[in-house]
This record gives structure tokens, C-alpha cells and sequence, in this order.
């Protein structure tokens, strides 16, 4: 990666004085060092993004603009927060008059939609952070980028806010590619949604840690179940596809956690050192035993998995790794004469479908804040990131595609094998 | 059922003057109407239970008592509140200087039991009421009532306190009948548990609104997930195997639910009043629907079920019905080419793992004071029932084996029709 | 009291067919038994309340209805709850075209009226359940009946739904007087409010529980507080003008209160079986105390209050009990040369504007339904009370004016009693 | 400030091989840079933190370690977390086989310490991070250095963790300076604590973030008891004695604010841009108004206070703001004739003693960590701090002494101005 790879893209000289009463405005050569970990009195080569802040002179007249807010992919706690931020920053911060909700995600936007765009009202959106899921409605898949840009075009946008994963990202990339291709004035400037954690450049993103505290309270009823009968197992499938950030933080967050499976470490169930061996030894010690596994954790267990096929996000086709626990868990100990209790928790929709908690209701507002401010001033195809506590610009070629995955000597996943000592059984 | 069916077994005339500095004992003779409503100026004949109270006189000198307390079957809020609030009461009401903790259900009074009894302390229960599940541990299934007896008499224990459902009463009496058969001086009182809520003579258990709380919440998410995307259906399959009062009031209390299906009302999913076309027209109409199902409900649908099986608990064994309206409302919807967007929520353990609420901490504290009360007033087989806002003795011959089910024509199912208005699509 | 008592007012004799879609209408006569404790074989003498429920026949033709709902006085958990039940019931239930909300209690029916009464709507009020505090507003204090009847009449309402305290159902018994004298056509069904649960021939009020739980949670972290420090105590100062429920109720929902101090039971300060004598002994004891205090306990003590001063409600002005043993509590310590660390919690207002919890939602729903079934039934000049389980109706005139208070041998306060153990010391 | 005070002091060379299973150790000249932030394409000098980390090599021998750990000052959400990851890192982590644990802050060191130190077990730190508070106690006030290093030498302490705000650490520095003197191998390594979250260099300290969330609460509940009366006004007294990060943060997080005031804002209430004049036009426009204001705004408009007073803990004496404001507001209006409904809440002590919420759990797990790391590898007169994500190693001398405070261009008070528009009216 290079410095070039990090320019964020630019509609052109900023023209306006910026109606934002902030007592100091962030210049345009802002930035943010990449890495900051220095070794041997090396400093890092001063790689750095684009900070994010307002600037003082923007590029888009704000009376003549109109701005689109749009939800993609799964529920994730805070998306209501982070559309009424950016309305509230759009309509009372810069004062444009005029803010489109598209309705369930980029189906909205195509031919095809069930519901036409809304225009967003005060009213509208004054409590709709007390609730979860997102009041615009979402949906999955991609949408053809020529329809997009068309419906935009009709509707007089110029200023675009898509709300999402990775390929909710890819797809604001291609709109951002093919409004340039027109020559549009349209800033398209993204918000990473991801309960996973795993976009790229995005240290925390929203709505994690709402779901981290649910994961915790659903680790404790697993571990009341467990401690309730003997030999009892508590057994919580969590969130996670391609990184086990939430299975992790929650079991750090917990403390009650014997075992935690993630995706990013390869999952053995038989041998002396396997998964069931150690369960075994933990449970004769112990009598009882608490184990998370994230969803995307050994998906090479699973029989007749098609390991190419995908959904309609574009996301891998997982097999349910918590179901084959569910059976080969109590087989196991049936098989070896000594049965256990064991009780199974899959709360997905749960977790997601919760409110913002307080932590993320703020992590929103930084979000939201700083993606118009980067709209207003012209910048457009990136996304706005968390990068060692700031918030960048990210340009979206760095990040989509490449998921970001928890590293075997993170601080968070030495944390998990020193909490719950999981390899030493 | 006539007065003589309500007479509470008594160990003889109690001989001992109460340690307790209450204001007014409860003469021995209080009782309670068990009908008191009135049709057309008939007073109802005055069928009473016996009113449960502290006795002025004693049958148990409390200096030689020693107590057992056992929890058994499911896990259910307040276990923990009404094993601390027996304890109190026994050991700082009364001054009884032993009181024994059963471990994992009548399991722990077998021959085979992977735990000895243990004598619990003031240090021990002080905080246990924070948590859910039981410090004691439970279990399934019955046990001999000769070797508990056996056992009973070698720890000595004359004040047996079994907390558990249908199943566990059963045992409890059985304990109390063999008990009479040896000319035993023990007393036997149950302390109704079950989360279902159906118990007879038992108007609320403890537990059944902290589940109502959880369930409540459950719905909510299911509401917002359903609410996200295009006719979006949230199913969520609660606890209520006989019984659906948690599906019932879970519905009252959240007004977000669209169709509540309990197994007292027959469960029809075809032709054009059936619940599959229902629910087509509130999605034509409406674009999202939630719907709540307890366990027990269409047990008639599920193929190959043998309606004879039981489990260790003597329960009939269930199909699951959750997870058949998991395929058929789909597969419904695809084959009228119409697809929805459903999403399935199975809490249950998640449920009747938590923590009392306070209402629950209040009603546990009534049931646990009063069957100290009556166990120390000499009074046996019998459980302290909850009627018509009185706490009641009510003999145990009179309730086991009679679960308690809501009637179509209840206050309760009418608001559920009235707030769902699930006949009116 | 006798049965007179407790005849209903009517309006005449119903000539409608009601609606309705119910199983079982309730027939006129249904009748509650007032008392069902018995003593000494004697069954009580039949004394009944009117049983509430849908009546077959009804008074008022639904289409030509207009219903107006109003909540006056202090907040409490659940108002919103029955507005909306109200609604619900009203509309979808009876199909009463026209319902208004007042605005800002009494006040909104006065000539002076800051806000004109609003016409309900289902998207109004389809998500007001999960808010605390009460969508219409409130106010304290009376109006003219006179000048409220003739606003009615402008209105065009003959069924009016007062949600208050005994204040509020003061104001309405002046209000059905007032329609009887000019012989309207006005059914005045009140639903009592009241936090302190004070309210005569109604066992529970809404809101209650959810306050309970509220000031639970408030005993909770003073526990922690008193805990943390050498000779810790925490004070906490809850609400209960004349009745110490919610006092008596967080103390036994909480297990963690050693005194509990009550408008019920007289407050001494001093000497040696004095309050400051037997913390004093319980800190030697133990280091550290929690103290909750009702706001109506020891007025007596306080100088230079007037007893006869009231507010706008008509309630007594109380002097601050809880500032008085903020002061009086550490001086003593001081004063004997061994101080201690003090906290002071005073919650009032963060616990009555919670939102309803699933208990009251349970229970206003009830409330709110039956209240309308009497309006419709044409009944008048009563409120829906809550009794040995049932809801009833109450006329106005035999509960008004008239506080319920917690008595000294009622099984709360001996389980408050057993609890703190705080005669003890 | 140079290179040089950020270099930390430690006792020599290390000698012991880390018996701790991780994959990566930290080298001992990692760093972190401390300014991260470019303008003009100039990179900043590489000033640099030493990072947190396990080292390969640690100077003390862990068999033959003893470790003390010590809470000070004010109850903070997390602090038993904070000893629970002490514990299990030094016990299991490194096999420090005693853990002591210091009652009721650094007066536990003193020769008046009102109870000994106590040796902390597994099954007493097992469940202490459910519970807010300290389970060790803790105490305000200043101890001589001298007598808590004789102290400490008595128990044989080698690892001291002082976990505290700013005149803990100071007490940590006075203790590592007289260790020191006398050629000590004690390492003393502080863990910031200050609910304020006014340290320096420590962007976040643990707790901060659950008392944002239960300041969120409260907040809602101000908004709705304001919203529930005409020309309604809610006053919310938060913590945040030199620093208003917690009522800034709360406003945000909870979109309900109008006003809120902090210390590092003049406040003034007179004239027509003064406080009360824009609450006036506030109340004149939306009819209801929630305002938060920290502890130590407004200091100067209180009378006769004495600037220079301190506490115990050597913080200034503040004079009550919440209280001048409760008067002066309400004052106001009726000096006006156009009086208001004014709600005051004051939940100081209910914030700061509730447990650590799922985002806190995990900070103080880093925190704890760390501080182990640090001690075992012979670091001494330090704290671990929290820098642009990562934890630091931060000399005491550099820290203490100098409070943080929020700087009028932060991006939060951006925030905060921008959410509230407290400046428009």
C-alpha cells in the first residue's frame, strides 16, 4: 500500500464558505499516521490518511443540494442513530432542504422497488434512535449501478450515503465509478456497518459493541445453565462469519467463557488435543464448561459444504458449525460412557435487532458527523473509518474486498487464551 | 371436589409456643373462599382453603429441627430467592439450627447421587438472589420414595421443602405418604415451580412474569427485524408445553404481536380460514406480521410424533412446532410466489435462565415465608398455593396430576384476540 | 358500608348489541365477594362488588360516541399504556369513531386550556407504550365542573376516562354529579393512578411494580456504596406520602435493606430503642447499613411544619425527612466520636417517569379494557378497581377521600419485618 | 515535554524467562508514537510512548513475588474487574502465588488501617466483576509514604498496584520515590481510575463509558417528565468536577439535551446571550427543555465559596451548582410571569456504584493485563495508559498533577454544540 493508494477522491476545488458554526475548522492536509507501533527507535514512514473534520470551504452549494441516506445487508444496533445524525447534520448543521430515506436498501434505487425514496422530516427521525433495526428498511444483493446512478439523477442527489458492509461498499465503489463515468456531481461517501467488525481500516465499527453486551448476557443464562446440572455444558453459537471478533470481546467481556471457537483459528474435534478431548478434561476438573463458537469457525467439519457458493450479499454460504456441535458435543460423551447436560443458545436476530447502546450511540455520531463533512467538501468513493481513535477517509479501493480478521497475537485474542486457558486443558 | 378434599394433613396438635415476634398470628382455623365470584345475588358455597399464616403454636420445636430444601425440573427465575428466603425464615425467623441444601433435585437423595447434601450458611445464600438458576443444582426424573425416605431420616431431617413443578409434587407427596407409612414426623411442603404457569389452584407462580419480561423483549426484536425488510414475518417460539399463559401474556404485554398460538386453541394452518391464509392477508395489508407460538401448540401437525412419549419428567414428549412453521410459512409464501423475509427466534433458555424481577423476588418471598410456616405448624403434603391474592395450604392430592390451562372465555385470551384481532384477517 | 355502597350508577337500561367478538359476555349480576377471608368456619356475609367484564347488551350506540381520555397529577409507569389500551379498545373493539385526548390534565378542559384536546390516531399512538411519563401531558390541581361539563358538552363526549390519583377521581365524581344535575347522557368510568398504591378497594395500582423495581435497583447500588467504605451507610428516599408500599415492597424485593422507615409506623429519632440507637448498634455489628425511608415517615419531626398546608393536588405538604436524616444521621456519629461515610439517594423523579415494565403492562391492559366495557355499558361515577384478583367497579363516592394504607399486621410489613430484622438491633 | 519524561524507571535488567504462553512478546523498545495528527504534509517529531506488552524476559521471579493491589478515592464502574484480571493474570498467568488485597484504599497501609490486608482466592474473585463497587473498600485521603512502604516490606510486597484517580497516583509516585530511597525492588504500577475521565494521557479510563450510559438514563427520564408538563424544563446535575466528558458525552449519546454545561465553559446566567435568556427562548419555541450540567461549571456564581478549599482527597471544594441553578431557574420565570415546571435530578452516587457495562469489562481487562505485564518485567513509577488505541506505558511524573480537560475545538464539544444548538437560541 502506498501513499497514492490513500488520496481520496475529490470532485474539485471547494467553492463555498461552510455555514457550520465550529470554532476551528480542519484544513484540507489533515492527516492521520497509518502506523503508529514504532520499533528499535524506528519511526514508522509517515504513510497517513485523510482526516476527517469539517472543512471551511465546501465544494456543494448546501441550498441546492439534496442528500440520500440508505441502509444495506443485515440489522446491526445504531443504524437509526446514524441515519437521524446524518440528517440532523445535513438539515440543521449545513441546511439542506432537502434529505431522501431510500427505502430497503439499493432495491430502492431500482426499477423494481417496492417503495419509493421518502423524504425525511424533523418528526421523522427525532426518536427513532431508541429503536433497533433501521427505520428505511434494508435488504440484501446488488443492484445494477446504471439503474442507480439513474434514480439519483431523477431524484436530484448529490450527495449519497450508503450504510453497510463490504458489498454494500463495493456497490457505492461502482456508483461512485460510474457517477465519474457521467461526470456527476455526486459525492458518494459510505458508512462501514459490519456487527461482524471485519471491515478493513475500521478499527471499531457501530454497533459491535451493542452486540457484544447481548452476547454477554446470553454467555451468563449459558453459564446458569451450566453450573445448574451436572456435568452441564452451555453451548452459544454468536455472530461471526470470517472473524470471531464478537465471540471474542464477549468473552473477554464475560469472564465466564471456558472455550471460544473463531474462524480465525482452525477447529480440531477428535485426537488427544482436540476440541472434545479438552472439553472432556475441563469437565471431569470442573463439572461444568461454558463454550462460544462463532458462526464461521470450522466450516472445513461440515460434510457436502459447498465451499464456493454464496449468498445474495456475496457472502460465503456457511454451514451451521453450532448445530454440528449440538450433536457431536453429547455424542461424544455418550460414546465414552460419562453423558452430559448440555443446553444450546443461538440468539443471532436477537443480538443484531437490539437498540444502540450508549458507547455506539456515540460512535455513530462520530460516523455520521464527519461523512457529511467530507461530502460537503467534494471528497466522494471512500468511506469514513476508525483509525487509532480519529476518524479518516478511507478511499473505498483499500478496503472492499478485503475483509479484516483477528490476528493469532492480537492483544484481544491473547486476552481469550488467557481468560479462558482453553488451551491448557 | 368437596371441603374434605381441601382438609390439609396435620401432624397433630402443635405444642410449641412461636419464636416469631409477629403482630398477629394466624388463627388455625382461617381459611380462604375458593369461589368468590357471584352470579344472579347466589353467594357461591363456601368451599375454603386453608389460609396460610404463622401459627401462634408450633407443632416442631424449632431448637431440634433440621430442614432440607431441594429445587428440581427446569430452571425457572427466582429459585435462588426462594431457597435464601426459606433459609431466613427457618434459620433467623425460627432458630432452626440446620438446614441442608439437596443437590441436583430428589437426584441428591438417591444412592447415586454425584453430590452429598450440603449445609448451608447465612455467607452462602447472602447474594444468591442476584443470580438465576439454582445453587443447588436440579435434575429430571423421579427417584424412589423409600430411599429418599432413607435418606431423609439419616440427615436427620424433619422440614422438607421440594420446589418444583407438577412432576416434583408428585414425588413430594409421595416422600410425604411414605413418611406417614413409617409414622414419620416430617413435614412436607412443596413450593410450586413452574414457568408455564399452570400449576392447579396456583394463580402465578414465581418466575412466570420475570419470563414474561424476557419473552416481552424477544418479541420486540422479533417486531424490528420484521419491520426491516419487505414483508417481513418475525416467529418466535416461546415456552408453554399444556399451557400458553406465557405466549399469552407475552402478547398482552408487548401489543406488538399479530398472531398468538397456544395449544389450547386448535391449530388449523390451511384452507381459507386457516393461519397460513390469515397470515397473507395481514401481510397484504400490513407488509409485516409477528407471530408467537408456544411449544405445546399444533401438536397434531407433527408427523410421526408417538403421543404416548414422555420424558424423565413424565412430560409427554413434544414435537417442535417452531420449527415446523419454519418451513411451512415460507414454503407457503413461495408456493403462492409471494416470498417474505422470516426470521426465527428459539430463546427458551435463554429465558428461564434469568434473574427475579421484582415482582418475582415479591412472590417468591411470600411462598417461601408461608411454607416455613406451615412446615413448622406441623401441617403436611400439601403446597402453598396462591388464590385469589391469598397465599393458601393446598393439599397436594388435590392439584397433582391436574395441570391448570387457560380457558378460551378468560379475561387473558380475550385480550389476547382483542389486541392481536389474529380471527379478524 | 353496606351493599347500597356499592351500587353502580347507570344510565339506564343498555339497548345496543355489543360488538363485540367475545366468547362469553358477562351478565349484569356478575358479582365479586368483597371479603373471602374466613374465620371460625364462618363464611363473611356476601358483600360484592360489581364484576367488570363486556356486558351482551350496551347502552351507548358505539357509532355515535365520542370518548375523551385524560391523565392528571404525577407521573407514573404505565399512563401511556392505558391511553393506548383505551384507544385500542374504544376503536378496534367498539368502533367508537371519535376519541380525544385532553391535554395537560384538567387543565385541558378549562376556559385557560394552554392546548385545545387532539383527536387520537392509531399511528399516534401505536409506539407510545414503550415511554414512560404520558403523550397527553398532565397537570395538578382542580377545576370547576361546571366549566369542564360544558367543554365536554362542546365537545360532543359522553364517555370520559379519568386516569389519576384521588385527587383526579374527586374531580371526577364532581364531573358525573355535575352531568347528573343536567341529566347528560355521560359515563364517568375512572382508572386510578397512583404510585404509592394508596388507592382504597384497588390492591394494586399500575405502575406500582415498575416503581418497585425502579427503587430496587436504586437499594442495589446504595448497598454497593455503604459497602465500600469503613461504617458505610446508604440512605435512599422513596416516594409514599401516606403509605409506605413501594418502601416496604423494594425493602422485601431487594433483601439488602436493614431499616425501613414508613408513614405508617411512628419515627423515633432517639433514646435507646431510638432509630440512631439501633443503627448506631447494627454498624457495630456489621459496618454498614442501608436505610430507605418513605417521604410521609416521621413528619413529626420536623419543625415548623404546618400540618394543614396542602398543594395543588390537595395532598398535605410534607416536610424533606429524607434532608432531615441526611443531617441528623452523620451528627449523631460525629456527636459519639465515631463517624461514619454517609451516602444520600433521593430518586424520586427518575422512578415515576420509567416506562411500564411487563407486570404493568399487564395490568393497565386489564384496567383500560374494563374501564371501557363499564363506559359502554353506561355506567358512571365509578372507577375500575383491582380485588382479590378481579377487576371491579367501585362508585366513586365509596373510595374517594379515602387513602389506603399499609396496616401493621398485613403480610408485607411482617415480611419487612423479617427481612431488616430491624427490631432486632 | 521531551523524550526523556516520557522514558519509564525500571529496575534492571531483566532475568527471567516469562513463564506466560503467548505467541508474540513485545520487544521492551516498542513504542507509540504520541502525536499522531499531520498538517502540511509535516510528519510529527517522534515523540513516543514505551508500549504495554508481555516481555520475553521479566525481572522479577514469579514464584517468589507477592503482589498488593489497592482501590482509592470514589466508587467507579469496573474497579472489580479490574482486581479480578489482576488477580487471574498474576496468579494463573504468571503463578505469583500470594495476591493481597489492601482494605479501604491506602488507609489500609496505615497503622490505623481499620482491617489487615486480606490474601485474595480464586473463589473469591470468581463473581466480584457482576458487582459494582470495590469488594476491598476503599477510603479518600492522603497516607504518609514512609509507613506504607514499612507496610508494605512487612507483607513482603514486591508488585503494588494502585488503582485511583490523579491523588492516587500521586500517593503510587510518593510510595515508588521512598521504595527508591531505600533501594526497594518494589515496582508500583498505577491503573487510572477517574470517572471523570480527566487524566492525562489516558483517552478513556474504565467506568467512564457506564456511567455515560447510566447518565443516558436519567437524562431520558428528565426528557420525559419535561415533555409531560406546559413549559416543562428537566435538570440533570451530572459528575465532572474540572472536566464535563461525562455530561458532554451523555448529551450526545442520548439526542434529548438542550443545554449542557461544563466546567471548561464560562457560564453565565444574566443578560440577553446569557443562559437564562436562551432557555427562555428555548421554552418559548419547543415548550420544553432538558438541561445537563457538570458539577464544576459555574463555579464563579456561587457565593462565598472558598476557592482554595479542598477535600481529602486534595480536590477542590466545589460549590453546589445543581442547587443554585434549581433555584435561580425556576426564579427566573416567575420573576417573568411566565413560570415553569422545573424536575430536578441529582443520581450522582447511583452512577458511579453500578457494575461495569460489556465495553468497560473489556477496557479493564486491557488495563489489568498491562499493569501485570509491566510489573513483572520490573517497570516501576508508571501507570498504564490508554494513547491512540493502544495501552502505554505513561510515567507518573509526566501525569499527575495535571488534569485533562475538554479543549473547546474537540470533536466531542463540536458535538455537543452541534446536537444541542444550545448557541442558536
Amino acid at each position: 500500500m502506498t501513499q497514492d493508494d490513500l488520496r481520496v477522491a475529490s470532485h474539485g476545488t471547494p467553492a463555498f464558505k461552510s455555514p457550520l458554526a465550529v470554532r476551528r475548522f480542519a484544513p484540507d492536509d489533515a492527516a492521520v499516521l497509518v502506523n503508529i507501533d514504532c520499533v528499535g527507535g524506528q519511526t514508522p514512514p509517515p504513510l497517513t490518511f485523510e482526516k476527517a473534520g469539517p472543512r471551511e470551504q465546501i465544494y456543494f452549494d448546501p441550498a441546492k443540494s439534496r442528500a440520500a441516506i440508505i441502509t444495506c445487508g443485515g440489522l446491526c444496533p445504531g443504524l437509526n442513530n446514524v441515519i437521524r445524525h446524518l440528517y440532523y447534520t445535513l438539515r440543521d448543521g449545513y441546511g439542506v432542504p432537502t434529505i431522501y430515506g431510500v427505502r430497503h436498501g439499493y432495491l430502492g434505487l431500482a426499477p423494481n422497488a417496492p417503495l419509493e425514496p421518502m423524504e425525511l422530516t424533523s418528526s421523522w427521525v427525532e426518536s427513532i434512535h431508541h429503536q433497533g433495526g433501521t427505520m428505511l428498511g434494508t435488504s440484501r444483493g446488488r443492484q445494477e449501478p446504471e439503474v442507480m446512478v439513474d434514480k439519483l439523477i431523477e431524484m436530484g442527489v448529490n450527495l449519497l450515503f450508503p450504510i453497510g458492509g463490504d458489498g454494500t461498499q463495493k456497490g457505492a465503489h461502482a456508483i461512485a465509478v460510474e457517477a465519474q463515468r457521467r461526470q456527476l456531481d455526486l459525492a458518494v461517501v459510505g458508512i462501514p456497518k459490519t456487527i461482524d467488525n471485519d471491515i478493513r481500516f475500521c478499527f471499531q465499527t457501530f454497533g459491535f459493541i451493542s452486540a457484544v453486551a447481548e452476547a454477554e448476557r446470553v454467555i451468563d443464562r449459558a453459564h446458569v445453565e451450566a453450573k445448574s446440572v451436572p456435568r452441564g455444558v452451555g453451548l452459544v453459537k454468536l455472530m461471526g462469519r470470517e472473524a470471531g471478533f464478537i465471540a471474542a470481546a464477549a468473552t473477554v467481556a464475560s469472564g465466564e467463557v471456558n472455550f471460544c471457537l473463531v474462524p480465525e483459528e482452525p477447529l480440531v474435534l477428535d485426537g488427544p488435543s482436540g476440541f472434545l478431548a479438552r472439553l472432556e478434561r475441563r469437565l471431569n476438573a470442573r463439572d461444568h464448561a461454558v463454550v462460544v463458537v462463532a458462526e464461521g469457525a470450522g466450516q472445513d467439519l461440515i460434510a457436502n459444504r459447498d465451499p464456493l457458493a454464496v449468498d445474495a450479499s456475496g457472502n460465503r454460504r456457511l454451514g451451521d458449525i453450532g448445530l454440528l456441535l449440538k450433536e457431536r458435543i453429547p455424542d461424544h460423551f455418550e460414546a465414552i460412557g460419562n453423558p452430559i447436560g448440555m443446553k444450546y443458545f443461538d440468539p443471532s436476530y436477537y443480538i443484531r435487532s437490539a437498540p444502540a447502546n450508549s458507547a455506539d450511540s456515540l460512535l455513530t455520531e462520530r460516523f455520521a458527523r464527519q461523512a457529511v463533512h467530507a461530502a460537503m467538501a467534494g471528497k466522494t468513493d471512500l468511506f469514513v473509518g476508525f483509525w487509532n481513535g480519529r476518524i479518516v477517509h478511507v478511499p473505498l479501493p483499500v478496503s472492499v474486498g478485503k475483509l479484516r480478521r483477528m490476528t493469532p497475537d492480537s492483544e484481544l485474542w491473547a486476552a481469550v487464551q488467557a481468560i479462558t486457558g482453553q488451551n491448557h486443558w
